[in-house]
């Protein structure tokens, strides 16, 4: 058991705080024979970087990955060889801040005060192993998963931005990675960039609801009774940082209507079983059926905000605080990439599962 | 690993198919001498046991829990000795029945299909190990869960019968057990009854929404990263049959709201840290917060409705299938007890494996 | 995490103390559609249970294996399912006996006085969870592992007991299972006899050494570095009741021997790799070579015995104490099977875990 | 279930290989508040590093320590803060060296050949993650470990080198330390030196016998019955490099002797119980006594020497190898210091889930 890892035979460990010299993770189980170099895993880093965008934090951070074990060059290929993969980003941002306001005070909607009756400690820089930072890692871990099941296609979408949605009927794939939101329908960034601009102008925040879609997924991944795909999938889910819920399929829409309208009736497609409708999400009993993955999560309004909020102190006295770092209006935007990633770890932790057993 | 299994230092391991001739569970890490013996886990059973009203399955079962180990009498008493609490349920009510019928077919919204095509066989007795019979045994071991923790009381109710929500400003806790819905709101009643007449008259289901809160948690249970309080409790709902979402706290309401709205905002309360509003559900960074643990989860209509169904079969040929059976027509109902038992669950392995590091 | 479970991917989780209603075993992650019926298991129980020969224990049990669930019969054969195993034997020979002398005192080599000092409570009847009867689920447990390995052979056999050592060139394989020592030396039979039948007169006791070899292994299992599997065998051999030794290959004589003499050569046995010596017992950076696999174990003499022992009681006081009930003269017979099964359980847990990863 | 993790709430998880940047660890689970600098850690990677005599391998490596996460400063204290924490040593000394050799050969004695058989995949470079270099992060979690359990005292000796033997009777604890063999024996040092000098002039190598003592072990550590203490302890000792075989107390010498001899007596030293004798070596039933831990274990000779061995290469020819580089005539000097460490993690381990369960 560790608090610190994520997975069974695809299984990473993470570490490190925001404001230490270095954040990392290692990455355990991959198989061998793999291709996998820094780039692979950069480039989905880099979607989920601060900086990119005035809706995002105005922190640099380079997030540049290195690699640091695990890969052995075979014929000018980099290849996994089977064991730990060990990799590592420098905290170059480190402003030596001034964090006496929040070394005493407990911040309303943070883990302070949790993790302080805890630990019986503080580790206020950046908000320690709380900070959002850890999740890069995820995203690195998830990059690897990727490459286990080359053929799966994971992708997320934000599709409510505080109180406003999307219109389904005008989701666009290919628009997804082209606005700074992770918005799949083009008529929703004026709306939403209008709404972001008068939250940081008021010094507030809004939440978020993402939606991950997997395709390509193997029948039979998952597992009865404590190892459903979809438990497994929450676990994952609800840990990544404001996460409040999580659904799957129809998810709780499916409390709402009648048995007859919510089963997936079947049908034969050429030679191949197939679904009418996919109110389950993809998963039956626990298990991948074939059908698309599809995962929704909502994410609270960033707790950092600028107005004035009431709090206590270590001292146990009443007192006030209002955060002036720098801080995303919206966390929600950066947890597309990281709720991805998450999928990724999970189905590839299951492939593996389902091989040993089944194969 | 083990997909079997379920919690880290409180952990049980549940056996058994529906129609086979029992089923079991071993559970193991209990502290030695907590006053335990039947009667503390069958008050549980007979809260989830099917038969009861008109609005559940008239299955009869009588499961009567047998304790085979773990426990000892000393001066009268029947304490637990620290080694594993195995418990068994005789299966009673196995009629020898016609599966013939299901026997080819897979059953859409059931796992069948899902099952048949991981593991190359098939087990239509009951549905085998996806028939939630199994969930007897969660309750079993919640009960048992609920011993190392005796201070905290864990109470579910439904907040949500198909499309009929309930009323919060009727919300009455000593209410909830007088009625077979587990209803907090007395005003439900006679619109539900007559809902599921409906249904059961139209050969059709349907779902809920069940709300769990957990009063007296200490503060500090759960963990960063990977060993989250709200993550690990999705993971156990979401590991119930049927269930399709979950949230915490506020949940996906979140999404919607504003930061300045949604920090639970803090005071002191005499000497004690206090908090204005709980949107939080109690989980602050991973973390109980001491404020009530709040958990809700939907559960889909029951799959098995004597309506047409289109599907397949094992041969790979259109057909269609009715359901004849004795089927809850709201399996939601009955899954109240077994949302209390896994909250219980995961908050007695957290106590532990809290005890452990921070004691 | 679980302190009563072993192995990973193929895990079992045993029950049951001696003296309770019965015993049982849970066995998680077979593969489906492995055929398994009770004699399966039961014809290796028959060579560990008590009462076969008067140089072991003659207690009567009949140790009658139930499968309770994870199989079903498909075409008249028995089938995994590929859900838990759960597997029970009735405690049928419990007699009414008299544990005053015993409730008080602590006796020496036993694991009275810790049980006491950790779990503050004591189960004295027949020894509790430390009786030497949980060891009938591990053989049960090793009788399907065995399944899943079905080219393996593993074969135990008695090298050495009390101060009597076989001689290495009468080695008889064919001999083992032909008497009741488990020896694979005819010239060894009648000096064991004497010897024992010697210990019974005095109301003494001895131990023994034993050797189990796995035939056919498959090159592979194991990993670095802490899943190796002389590690794990380790692990399951030093877990056995009684064991105070264990040793892979040449063992302990590896550190007398020069590197020139030690290292196993190679050279090419047609278009296969093969070694002039197996000093590594068949595993070479804790994976297996393909060579046999080799292991030895030592069990320390049965601690109840006849004579007198001076010890202490709950009270604190000095005392004596003379086991009179129906001990085993040595213990270490009955560990040959057990032996056999640990190993066994080791490899089919490996075989997945490699096939997880390297498939 | 991780490869490359040891423990269960004590856990490392240990990366990299010889030849890369760097290797590392992630120690997750220390109880928060525990003072700890990267000077803790170095005084025993001191202790275990080549170059320090002419007795071991003359690489120069200066194996120093960095603590990347975990730890906070406090009142000019560095103290643990319950989060991960993750170490780190460069590989200062990769000379750029020519593999050519070996790249095609399998070393005998080596894990080059179950290595490629399992992975498909050579890393010959120092022996990639089958290096002893590996041992130095034990060694690391160890010396973290020590600092949870502060009144615990662990201390390993060499007891056999090759062919001689110390003599007991001449056991100085205080003259361990001040030899290069960790021997505590002074007449053995001129005997050792003349048979290591020999057999650095013949291009060979010997094995060892080590003793690891831990004194001061609070009773009740341990679990009945897949987490018996001297099981895990077996497991820890044999995943090291070269073990090939480890007992407890009198080991395979209880095989020998008769149980009136074996059982160690108890009598009352004022008003604690005792033992006569500590032929258990501090385990009972798989739990602490409170006697002293005494575990042996044998480490196989070198397997790289000068002298040249047959063995086969990658395209299945027969050829021979000798090996050049820098290596320890007796690799077992530098496991004392492993063994230590890793019957230090055990014990912080096994503490933690005893308090878990029975505090």
């Amino acid at each position: 058991m560790s608090h610190n890892s994520f997975g069974h035979l695809f299984r990473f460990t993470t570490w490190g705080e925001s404001h230490g010299p270095s954040i990392g993770c290692v990455v355990d189980g991959a198989p061998p024979r793999i291709e996998l170099n820094e780039n692979d895993i950069q480039k989905f880093l880099d979607k989920r970087k601060p900086g990119q965008s005035k809706f995002t934090s105005p922190r640099k951070e380079s997030d540049e990955i290195k690699i640091l074990s695990g890969i052995i060059e075979e014929d000018g290929k980099k290849l996994t060889t089977g064991t730990p993969i060990s990799l590592l980003i420098e905290n170059t941002d480190q402003r030596s801040k001034d964090y006496s306001d929040i070394e005493e005070k407990f911040r309303p909607g943070h883990a302070d005060y949790t993790y302080f009756s805890k630990y019986g400690i503080r580790d206020v820089r950046g908000g320690g192993r709380q900070s959002a930072r850890e999740t890069a890692m995820r995203v690195a871990a998830g990059a690897i998963a990727r490459k286990i099941l080359p053929k799966v296609e994971i992708k997320g979408a934000l599709v409510q931005l505080g109180e406003h949605k999307i219109n389904r009927e005008n989701w666009d794939d290919s628009f997804i990675e082209k606005n700074a939101f992770w918005s799949p329908d083009p008529t929703t960034i004026e709306i939403w960039e209008k709404y972001i601009e008068d939250l940081i102008k008021n010094g507030d925040s809004c939440g978020a609801i993402i939606e991950i879609i997997a395709k390509n997924v193997p029948i039979g991944l998952g597992a009865p009774v404590y190892g459903k795909l979809d438990a497994e999938i929450a676990n994952g889910i609800m840990s990544i940082n404001a996460v409040k819920g999580v659904e799957i399929g129809n998810g709780f829409e499916a409390a709402t209507i009648k048995g007859s309208e919510n089963s997936d009736q079947m049908f034969m497609k050429g030679d191949q079983p197939s679904f009418e409708t996919n109110n389950s999400g993809g998963i039956l009993g626990g298990i991948s059926s074939g059908q698309d993955i599809v995962v929704r999560f909502a994410i609270k309004p960033t707790s950092s905000i600028r107005s004035n909020q009431k709090t206590v102190n270590k001292s146990g006295k009443n007192t006030e605080i209002s955060t002036k770092g720098r801080h995303d209006p919206c966390v929600g935007i950066r947890a597309v990439p990281v709720g991805e990633a998450m999928i990724a770890c999970v189905l590839a932790d299951h492939f593996l599962r389902d091989r040993a057993q089944n194969s």
